[in-house]
Parts: C-alpha cells; structure tokens; sequence
C-alpha cells in the first residue's frame, strides 16, 4: 500500500469536451480519521454522465463541485481504522466519497455482504437501478400492451429500464450506438427490438419498430435522438426527462427540440426527475428489484476499469459509447 | 339581407406571417338545408391564436383546414331555417361553422338564452374559460400561497387563469405587452402584479415580482418569454403548455426552450393540454365558473370586431398584441 492518496481535482470548469488540464491527478497524505471518524479505502467509483454536469457550472440539482475541490463520485468502500463505533474495519460503506482513493467519513450508508456481489450495489441495487426503477414506474408509469422506448439501451440505466418494461407486459424499443450493443439488448435483456442510430435513419426505424407509436419514452440522451421520438409520440405520451448525454459536453443549457410543439398537439407529458428525491422510498426499490435480481429476471452489466488514475478517460467512455453497462472505476481490491 | 354568404376560403398554408392570397373571401349563395338539417346565421366567430396552427401542415391536434376549405373557426349562430324538429327558428347554437355567414348543420349545442350575453358563451363561459379553467386547475394544481405567472395575462385565457389562481389563495403575475394591459390585468382582474415585457428586461422583473420563485407557469406564449419564465421556476414546478403563440408565425416547427435542462435540474414538469380533451368533464367548468360569473367573482373582457369581411385582419390582432379579451367577429346582429 503507497503511503499516498491519490485524487483528482477539478481545476477548470470544461468548455464543451472535458479537456487535460480541467482535472489533475494530485497526491496527497492519506488522511488520519479524528473522533468520530473513520478511514475508507475507495473500492468502487461510479461513473455518471451526471458528472459532466457536476463540473459544469449551469443551473443544476446539486452545487457544481468547486474549483480546487476533489471531483464529486458515488463511491463504494471498506473501512481500514475506525474511531467510531458503528463501523468497524471491513465494514463496506456506500458514499459519495469523489473520486480520490481514500476519505475520512462520519457516516455512511453500511452494506450488506453476501447476497450479491459487490459491484451490484453500484449497479442494478443502487442508485442506477431506483434511478430506472422509479423514472419508469413512477413518472413513465407504462400500461400493459404500450410501447416504451429507451434510448441509451445498453447503459447502465436503459437497460434495466427496458427490462422492468417487459416485466410490466410492454413492447421496448431500445436505442443504442452498435450492432453489438443491440444484439446484447435484444438477446440477453430481452428487448422486442433495438435500433443502431448510428446506422439506421432513426426516425424510420422509430415508425418500423413503433408501428403503433410510443407511449412512454425514457430519455437519457436528448438531441436529434429525442426529436426522433418526439415524431412518433402518441396521444397522452410521457417522457421520462432522466437525462441528455448528447448536450453534456456542449457548452451552456441544453436546448429543447426543434419539435417541441409535438409536446402541446399530443399534449404529452415532460417530467424531469432526479433520483435523489426519490430517497426516502428506497425501500420499495430495495425490496422489488431484489427480488428481480434474485431471481434472475433483471440482468445486468457492470463494466470496471481499474485504477484511480484512469478515472477522467474511463469518464469519456460514456460520451463516446465506449462502455456497455454500469461504468464503474476499481481503485482498490474488494476486501 | 344580401342573399349571399361570405366565406373565408384557405387558398394557401402560410408562410411565417399570414400574407394577402393565403385566404380569400368569397361570395357564394346562401345554402338551403335539406331534410333534418337547418339553415344556421353565424352571429359570433371565434378568433383564437390555434388557428394559425390550424392553416398549417405542421402536426397538430386536429387535421388542418383543407387548402379550398371554408376556414375553420367556433360560432355562435342563430337557426332562421329548419327541417329538424330539435332546432327552431331562432334558437342559439354553438358549433364550428367556420368563417362564414351562413352555413347548413345537422346538430350543435343549444345555448340557454338569458342567464349570460352572448358573448360569454364564446369566452368566459365558453371554450376560453374551460381552458383556463381545466389547464390551471387540472394540470398546474395551483396549491394555496404559490406563485402562478401567466403570460399573455391580458388575453381572453390569461386574464381568467389568473382570477381563478387569486380564487384559489395564489400569489399571481402577469406578463402582457403594455402598460395599459398592465393596468388592467392588475385594477381590473386583481393580480397580484403585472410585467409590461416590451419595455422591462423580462428576467430581472420575474425575479423582482416572483421573490420566493415561480411554482405554476401557465404558458400561452413560447419563446423568450418562456425561457425567462423556466430561469426562475422552483423545483416541481408545473408548466401548464397551453400554447407557443410565439411560434406560431414560425415556419415548420415550434422549437423548445434554450434553457431546457431547466426541466431537468428543477425536475419539472411540462404538460400539453387541449381543451377538446376535457369535453366530457365540461358539466364541472360549467357549475363553477358559472357560479364564480354570476358572483362578479371572475370578469372578462370581449374585443368584437363587426363583419364577416373583417375576419383575417381581426385575426392579426392577436399576433400584434392589438386585442384586450376575447377577440371576436360579430358577423350579424343577435336576435
């Protein structure tokens, strides 16, 4: 074990592509927990599309981090030295540690071991999952025989989407950037089709695939995508304003589509939505999608880059396609 | 009586504004009803900004006006002619006869004679008032002490949206295009104040007049003003999209909001919303808004412009902000 901290800090907010010098990867002491505190070793960092926003300073959920701070990420960790006597060393914690290989915490939110593998509650049994799983149910609320279609199918989140929708007796449309990933989409999670957007007109593919057109959109990427969808929406649709990866690296807001009208003539519904105030009903995820998973009816990917210091490239892997499921960073081994 | 009818005959679908040739108005004899039908004297024509959408192609909520059709349009008309025992000579019926003088149904609305002018029944108490009614209280579900903005606060939806959000214990402020609407939105309809956007930076006044943030927008305009409008909505804010009348003289579609992340960040939500929707719940509009009418509780304004001919240069009106209220044709006397 080095006797350094590795972190990344954020020195400049990015003007459209996140470009070197905009992080930089410092080492630091590790730091020494005071009363109260203990010392967690980063297993797992998530990586976001959010993140992007996160270093941006546009209106946003939360405060952008700030300049000279440590880049903000969702982390998962074991406890090495404890002075506080509701965690012990090995206990695993989940938190938003950032992306650094070492925090001092208070507290945290302390995680089972044993019913499923740790990366899981990165993904599938984290904030991924209720982020598919309450967009869906809660604000797309899908009826039995709709068509839901979920652009960026074979991300972390689009394809528990499209499988909790086939769970609920829709037809799911995914959306994704390679024939591979529509073959992954198709076959192993079970969407009715899924179309290359970088290959196909989408907005053809859309009326093909959605012969009855769409009820229920759940939208991660925004631009030409979601104006395609928009095209073919019907009657009463709703859209599941989740995110819009496609504006993230743009600099300012993010626009509305160019056929923003197709939301007043088919009086449809946008909602944005934001897993975080979905917190205090994490329970009825917990329960539900534990049993899914358990049960093999809810399959996911988890796509692990090791090494704190790969972090900002394994990043862009979400805003070139590069990765096919939940985009996590290992920096330390599992204990 | 001129044994002739007038009509208003789409010739060309506009492009941006609404040019000479794109209508023509025609002469063409008074029809003759045949069996079960009846001859219909249009006394009141609806003018409402849905119309432009209407001479158009683009999608929309209803097919367009065929190109050689009589304009399509909401009247208000006498029966002086009739082969149907349900309708007599001289009973009121409210239907979409187009703009024309004359015109043969087979059925419409009867409308009661006395409780209300004529003219309530083509606006506070008509499809005007259901709109503002249905759109507010169904879909932005205004709570005691928010905040509702309403722009085109002067026009016949606007100045009802917001005496009923003063009915319901709302903090209201309207946006309109001069001082004299300004003062008439305030002195006259009770809200709480009222922006003049054509000689104020729209922004900073929201911000001055809407101190704790903007919780209800109900949205007839697009644009720049709808922009400044998501800049300040608080989180969970409902956008009530009744219409873009902004964009109307656009060609093609109507594009979103630069600032459309708004509805992410502030996990909003926006919501279409056609009044024809509500029609089976109008017994409800009708109750209460009748009841409110009758109390002085809620006023309104007409804006009637004499003669059929008169029509298409009437219609600019509302495109030019030269209306205060409902704007209507009188295309022949009341009986």
């Amino acid at each position: 074990m080095r006797n350094s901290n590795r972190q990344w800090i954020l020195r400049k907010r990015p003007v459209g592509d996140i470009k070197p010098g905009d992080l930089e990867l410092v080492e630091s002491p590790i730091p020494v927990p005071g009363p109260g505190q203990f010392l967690a070793r980063t297993v797992y960092l998530s990586l976001d599309p959010t993140n992007r926003i996160w270093m941006s300073d546009i209106e946003q959920y939360m405060p952008p981090v700030g300049l000279g701070d440590v880049m903000r990420g969702g982390t998962l960790s074991v406890v090495e030295q404890s002075n506080n006597p509701d965690f012990k060393p090995g206990d695993i914690v989940s938190g938003i540690s950032g992306w650094q290989e070492y925090d001092v915490m208070s507290g945290g939110q302390k995680m089972p071991k044993g019913p499923a593998p740790l990366p899981a509650y990165m993904s599938v049994l984290g904030m991924t999952g209720a982020t598919a799983y309450f967009g869906l149910l809660d604000i797309g609320k899908p009826q039995l025989g709709e068509t839901v279609v979920v652009s960026a199918a074979a991300g972390a989140v689009g394809s528990i989407v499209g499988q909790i929708a086939k769970l609920k007796g829709c037809r799911v449309v995914g959306i994704a950037g390679s024939d591979e990933k529509c073959r992954h989409v198709v076959e192993d999670f079970g969407f009715d089709a899924c179309i290359n957007y970088k290959k196909e007109n989408i907005r053809d593919a859309l009326k093909r695939e959605c012969p009855g057109g769409i009820d229920v959109d759940f939208e991660n990427v925004g631009g030409e995508i979601f104006e395609a969808i928009l095209e073919n929406i019907n009657m009463k649709a709703r859209i599941v304003l989740c995110g819009m990866i496609s504006g993230y690296n743009a600099e300012g807001q993010i626009r509305g589509p160019a056929n923003f009208s197709m939301i007043l003539m088919k009086r449809a519904r946008i909602e944005g939505f934001i897993i975080i105030d979905y917190f205090p009903r994490l329970g009825e995820f917990f329960a539900e999608m534990g049993a899914w998973v358990a049960q093999g009816k809810v399959k996911y990917d988890t796509h692990i880059v090791k090494g704190m210091d790969n972090a900002l490239s394994a990043l862009n892997l979400l805003f070139t396609g590069g990765n096919t499921g939940k985009l996590l960073v290992q920096a330390s081994e599992e204990p």
